[in-house]
Parts: structure tokens; C-alpha cells; sequence
């Protein structure tokens, strides 16, 4: 713990996955052409934070869904994150900014008081991320290699290195957090690495071995919790597989609540095994 | 024109351009320890609109600054563009978004009732800005070379194919903006190149004939709108020369607004001397 801060990401990370059993994440993109009928953005959300709050570790809404809203859904974006942390869930801010060293200030500024932790785009490079690091006790997720197939535009280039950038990426990503390691041998610095990239979840962690792996694309983008094995090599918060669209779209009639509920439980079950097998 | 749609963004820029004789851009940064005392975030954004309104082509709202003040934020980011586009200012959202397809509509659809051009990130490739282009009469610049020293990170890493990665994101912005080239010659597609290299905006002017540059950097950043000549060889609204906290922190005091007055019209002198010239 930082003196008279918040206590290390990872660390409160490794706590929840430890009461809780398993390391899954649901992300909130509330999208109301496919939301139940009648039910609006800020309803939707806590209704699946109720939903898996006694399953799930964390919940990851996306900013762009709350952006969409229009004038009042950076209020309503304050409020979700407000209630999933009353709820005991650690909160994923996926806003994936990166900018200027003095406009990074004003974003590390806007998520830090929001969410437990934010996801970020590297491109900028350091000085635009410094100012998220320097958050006591924020968790950081710097894009890596990305679950879209487009990803593959820049992530896979080649360099004259001889690897792909995103693995160049990987390799900065464990030297910015390698002072940032909490009791738990877990850095504060972690990684996206897309689901949907089996082979590449493996290779990111051992180039990241200190990293905690955010692994969004189950479900609706196609990812298997089985395949993700090696994230959890390092322990059992050694990733957080976050399904999003499969879990809160999973029925959109009355019973929407009862099927995201089943749903994330079913993904624990499997996310259980699978880091125990790890 | 598209069929019942806005006017493409390059056309509006040109005929802009041509009213306003500099093709000058203020950066909206409200950050309430460098604003004068006792003024607020709107208040301020609107101060200096009225301010650079006659001389200025477009101003570019910082989204990370309005996010930082919190629940009403997001409203008062919407409040600033509105009064801007009545003032007959060009709006240009500086938000760097990026994200995959789903998420990237929702950010689209955030930002196109905003402004008439949005700033995105190209690390999730092709796919994460297509939602961006393909909405109707807005502009879209793609990070290319950005002015912050930590771009180097990234951007200059060399490729195997024997340039740095900014150098072939710039040959895809080119092939994206492709088709979306309007009247006027120049595309919707521009490309973000920092004023701070000046060497690197002719060089992205010779990879990009049909993009306009917005060229963050001067002032505060140590960039000079004489450098940037080779950004206007394909026109007077080739470039978009940015300025913001020299601008609109030129003076903290009561006399706030007459000082980003003189200063934005000592820029855009300046610019009109560049852009003949070039």
C-alpha cells in the first residue's frame, strides 16, 4: 500500500480472485439497440452488476457506450462505476486513451477517482502514459496485441529487430511496470492481449512476467476461457478474461438478469478449472 | 456533397480557409489551474472562442479536459462545440479514440453530433476506424507522428521493410482516404503530424498528397508556423496549424481575452506569409 494511498491493483486483484474463485471480468457496453426493450443505459448496468457482482472480480464498461449517451452519460458512466465498487466488484475503466504529456495529466485525472483501473493505447509512447502509472494504486492496461482482426495492421509489422511491434510493445510494457510490483509479485503495468489470439496470450506471457493479461474477447468474439491457460501460469490473477456482449445480451427478453447471471457463472466454472489446471 | 448529407469536411475546410486568409486552429485545453481565477470551464471555452472567432478557422476541444471535471463534463464538451459551430468555427474533437468495431460505431456515433472532424488512433488497425469514415461529411485525422518527444517509442521504431512505423501508417492513411477525396482535391482522411518535427511534415506531405495535416505543437510546444511551409504545397488549407495553451493562457488575468485575440492573430499572420509561400 502507498503511504496513506490505495492499496496496490494487483494485490486487491489477487484478493478478489481468491473470494471469489475466479478471475472473470464482464464488460458493460450497454448498446440500447440491443438492450431489453424499455430498459435504459444506467438500469441496464446495474441490473447486470447485480446480476454477477457474487461471480464476477470486475466489471470493464466502455467509455464510448456512455460517450454515445450524449450529454449526460459521463454522469451516468460516474454512477455505474459507483454502484459495481458498492457492489465489491473492481471497476476497468476501457476508455483506452493515450495523448500529450499534459492532456495524459487531465485523463489520469478523469478515471482515477472513476475506476480501479483504465486501459490505455501505447502509440504516444511513455511520457503519454507516465501520468496513469503515477496513480497511486490504479491498475493500468496498455494495449498490446488486440482481439479485432484488424489489430493486425500495425500490432503484427514486422521490425527490423526481427519481431512483430506488438511484441516490441510487450517488452516496454514489462520494463515500465517493473517498479511497480505490488506484495503479490504482480505489476500495476498490465497487458490487453486479445482472447481471441491463443498462441499469442502464451508468447505475451513470457514476455510479460510480471503483467496481468486483460483478455477481452470471449463469447461474442469467438475466445474459449480453455485456451488461456498460460496467462495464468504465474497464478490465478495472472489474467482477467472479460466477456461482454455473451454475458449481458444474453437474453434480451424478462429474463435478461437470470441469463447474464448464468452465463458469467458458467464462464467462472470454466475459468475455474482452467486456473487451476494453470 | 453526399446525398442529403453534410458537406465534406475538406470543402468546408477550403472555403474556410479562403473567408479567414490562415488556415489557424486554437486548442480548447481548459484546465483550471492554468485559467484565469474565478472563471469557469464554459465560460472560459466560450471567452475565447469570441476571442479567435474572426481569425481562426476551427478550434479543437481537448476531450480529457472536459472529462476531468467530472458528472458534467461531457455536457459542457457539447455546450463548447455547439457555441462554436454557431460562431462559424470549425470543430475539430481532439479525443484520439481507437477501439474495435463495435465499440468504435458507439465512439462514432458519440462524436459525429459534436464536431466536424474527430482526431483517432490507428494501433487496432483498419477496422477500428472504418465506423469513423464512413460517416457522413465528417473529417478524421489518423495519429501519424505526434509532437511529444515519447512518440519516438513507437512511431520511430524501424520496420523490416526498411522505414519507421509513422511512415507506413501514413502510406495506409493515404490508401484509407483514398476514396473519400472531395471536391476541393483533398481527402476526409487527414493525418496528425506534430509541428515539433518539422523534417517529418515535409516528409508526410510528400506520403500523403491528398491529406490534410493538423499540426499540433505550436507555441508551447516549441513548434514555429514558418517551419511548417511544406505542409501547404498542395494548398492553403493543406495544414491545419494548431496552437493552444500559447493561445489561450496567454494572459492569466483580466486582460485573458483581448491577449488570445492578439496572439491567434499573430499567428495567423504569420500563416498567411507560410501558406503563400508555400
Amino acid at each position: 500500500m502507498g503511504v496513506g494511498g490505495a492499496a496496490h491493483f494487483a494485490d486487491r486483484l489477487v484478493d478478489a480472485v481468491g473470494r471469489k474463485g475466479a478471475s472473470l471480468c464482464v464488460g458493460l457496453d450497454p448498446d440500447p439497440a440491443l438492450m431489453p426493450e424499455g430498459v435504459g443505459v444506467a438500469e441496464f448496468c446495474r441490473g447486470i452488476v447485480d446480476a454477477v457482482a457474487s461471480v464476477a472480480v470486475a466489471v470493464k464498461p466502455q467509455s464510448a457506450f456512455f460517450e454515445a449517451q450524449g450529454r449526460e452519460g459521463w454522469a451516468t458512466l460516474a454512477d455505474v462505476c459507483e454502484y459495481a465498487r458498492d457492489a465489491g466488484l473492481l471497476v476497468i475503466a476501457d476508455a483506452k486513451r493515450g495523448d500529450v504529456p499534459s492532456t495524459a495529466r487531465a485523463y489520469a485525472a478523469a478515471f482515477a477517482p472513476l475506476a480501479d483501473a483504465v486501459t490505455v493505447n501505447p502509440y504516444l509512447g511513455y511520457d503519454s502514459l507516465e501520468s496513469f502509472f503515477a496513480q497511486d494504486g490504479l491498475g493500468v492496461f496498455v494495449l498490446v496485441k488486440t482481439s479485432n482482426p484488424g489489430g493486425v495492421d500495425l500490432q503484427d509489422l514486422p521490425l527490423a529487430e526481427g519481431r512483430p511491434l506488438w511484441q516490441h510493445v510487450a517488452g516496454l510494457v514489462d520494463q515500465w511496470g517493473a517498479d511497480l510490483v505490488g506484495a503479490c509479485g504482480l505489476s500495476s503495468v498490465g497487458a490487453v492481449v486479445g482472447a481471441t489470439f491463443p498462441q499469442e496470450v502464451a508468447e505475451a506471457r513470457q514476455l510479460l512476467p510480471r503483467s496481468v493479461l486483460l483478455l477481452p474477447g470471449v463469447g461474442a468474439q469467438g475466445a474459449r476461457a480453455p485456451d488461456l491457460a498460460a496467462a495464468f501460469t504465474v497464478g490465478p490473477a495472472g489474467g482477467i478474461v472479460t466477456a461482454s456482449r455473451s454475458v449481458i445480451y444474453a437474453d434480451r427478453g424478462v429474463g435478461w438478469q437470470e441469463a447474464a447471471a448464468a452465463e458469467a457463472e458458467r464462464l467462472a466454472g470454466e475459468l475455474r478449472a482452467v486456473a487451476v489446471a494453470g
